[in-house]
């Protein structure tokens, strides 16, 4: 196929196929409808009345460009988590920001330390950029701090990141823990403290604002696209020292946000009495998804983020059968990507109606593969 | 300030500080409110009916993520353009996309050929990664195709802008000049075709699809944010061969495209005729921007684009008083950054009202400063 011939070196050798299949495109694949939507750790409650509302009224405004500093944003945010707003930078979702952060720190042959089988869109920046990843094993379906901290020291890395709670497991460290990471990690490594999850977990499981704040290698990341209920307006931000935030601004394109997803995160933002509402009717389903696991002799992983790691016992294979067979049945849910954490299948939450088709469907699929 | 020590020197190097200054930001900044908001070349007769409808009506969606894919887009688009899925590429904007370019083509102290006072944004894209610049001045307030093409050659340059129509002149060359260009260049150089203007534009200055896309070594830009009137949603796209389109996909980000902008962007394609009437209100207000202009003494330059630069007859300080004074009776306009340009201001169109504002202010400005 022609492309142009002097992509950089490094562009050259990316591989052009992505690992990225969104369940569209496996409806196009296999020819089949997706009925429970519950696989992408979205949030299938959907965003509040008044977050709908205010992107409604504010159609008619897509014409003009979202303000190239998304001061109202920062300001807002700044007031609801008690810092500045040059504390913080926006971007497209913690996607987006992940690959600035690589571009900002990794050159060609720049150690990244991760999790085995940790958030794979990272992986993918990481590669873009050429860095190296060097990778700790989970270990007891946890990240693990001394290993990560270990393979940092040994490598002199400047990035690490790590997910409280984590994805793909769901598991958690309390907040003490993770203070005494940061505080340990030498301060020529930049620590991505992904919070995508924040909202979901137990509150010890989230370190203070303060608790961080003063160290310019730490940069928590959090999104509008889990419990809030934003996916598909793509609004993330991060949390740093002023100094660590501005940096951003090198890069970032300032005219990139969406209008109406700024419109919406200000609305998610002051609907904190919807918020926790839909964080009960979170916790409540991943009760339900773990009440159907066990009914199907599985073993659900206790859970702090807006989905279920399920462990079905056997291998990857076993766990891929699973996922494809509940997509037979419009059941769409994923799983880890790699062994041992592959044992699991990974069900997100949703409304009673995806529970309902969930528990329908899951012992007809493991029926037909025993 | 506090930040982290170990960015890469290519990022420390980076300013901080950049030139991207929205109208909200001179609102705060100099507590004046813009009641005619024409300085961003946004269109302010404002996306189809049609459009709004359908972002209102599936905002409930946007718990869900974006097909990242991108797949409906990509066909309606190729339906429209008569390409396949395979030539279109999609982004948010093309800020976005021709930020993906510099990265796919230029390493550190690549050389990058340009227009001197051409897009600042495509500037700030090579600079971020660490590209350098080789500009070629206009000649006549059009961008030197004669020029570039020898820059090119000097240089051995991997990369190319041109926009057809251009900004922030306003100027164009015709279909077969371009086409010339395109196949005069070394193939070892990527030309940018950006055609942000291209619905607003005489035919006469628009290449064929067919003129062009055999040649791996040329990417179109398009937008959804001129002519369509939804720069808020961020929607742009690249038009290649199959081969250069799908380098895109090694790293971009997959999950970053906003749900509802797809939508906008999809009823926008739909809804032409809505396209042709707002293409006639922008010639017209192209003619009353002129008029204004000519009224107060000012010449306007013939314009291809959604907006008119005027000059105003002496150096960049001038302009900048006028565009200055302007805001102080709440009209925003803009003006190119380098001389020779800069003896111009640059007026976007808009509904009636922002014209009579601006028929009403400027006469007062240039009073004010004679």
């Amino acid at each position: 196929m022609s492309a142009f011939s002097r992509f950089t070196p490094l562009a050259s050798a990316l591989p052009s196929t992505v690992p990225f299949v969104g369940p569209e495109a496996i409806e196009r694949q296999r020819g089949l409808k997706v009925e429970a939507r519950i696989g992408a750790n979205e949030n299938g409650f959907g965003p509040a009345p008044s977050v709908i509302a205010a992107m409604r009224e504010q159609a008619g405004d897509i014409w003009k460009y979202n303000d190239p500093e998304n001061y109202a944003l920062r300001e807002a945010l700044a007031t609801h988590l008690g810092v500045t707003p040059a504390n913080i930078a926006v971007g497209g979702g913690i996607d987006e920001l992940l690959g600035q952060i690589v571009r900002l720190v990794i050159e060609p042959g720049g150690t990244v330390v991760t999790s085995f089988g940790a958030y794979p869109t990272f992986n993918f920046h990481v590669n873009g950029f050429g860095g190296r990843l060097v990778t700790a094993p989970y270990a007891g379906d946890r990240e693990d701090l001394d290993a990560l901290l270990d393979a940092v020291k040994r490598e002199n890395a400047p990035l690490v990141y790590f997910a409280n709670p984590d994805n793909p497991m769901g598991s958690w460290w309390d907040a003490d823990k993770i203070v005494a990471f940061a505080r340990a990690l030498p301060e020529t490594c930049l620590m991505i403290l992904d919070e995508a999850y924040s909202e979901t977990g137990p509150a010890s499981a989230l370190p203070s604002i303060e608790s961080l704040i003063d160290l310019p290698n730490i940069v928590r990341t959090r999104t509008f696209s889990k419990a809030y209920g934003l996916a598909g307006a793509r609004v993330g931000y991060v949390i740093s020292t002023p100094g660590t935030a501005q940096a951003f601004d090198k890069i970032r394109n300032h005219f990139g946000m969406n209008r109406l997803a700024t419109v919406a995160a200000l609305a998610a933002l002051k609907d904190q009495a919807y918020l926790s509402e839909v964080i009960g009717k979170i916790h409540a389903a991943r009760n339900r998804i773990a009440d159907i696991a066990r009914a199907n002799g599985l073993q659900p992983l206790v859970s702090a983020t807006n989905f279920v790691a399920v462990d079905a016992g056997r291998d990857g294979a076993h766990a891929r059968a699973i996922v494809d067979g509940l997509m037979e049945h419009g059941v769409f849910i994923r799983m880890p990507g790699v062994a041992p954490l592959n044992r699991c299948i990974r069900v997100s939450v949703g409304p009673e109606a995806d529970m309902a088709r969930l528990e329908e469907a899951l012992p007809l699929v493991l029926k037909k593969l025993a």
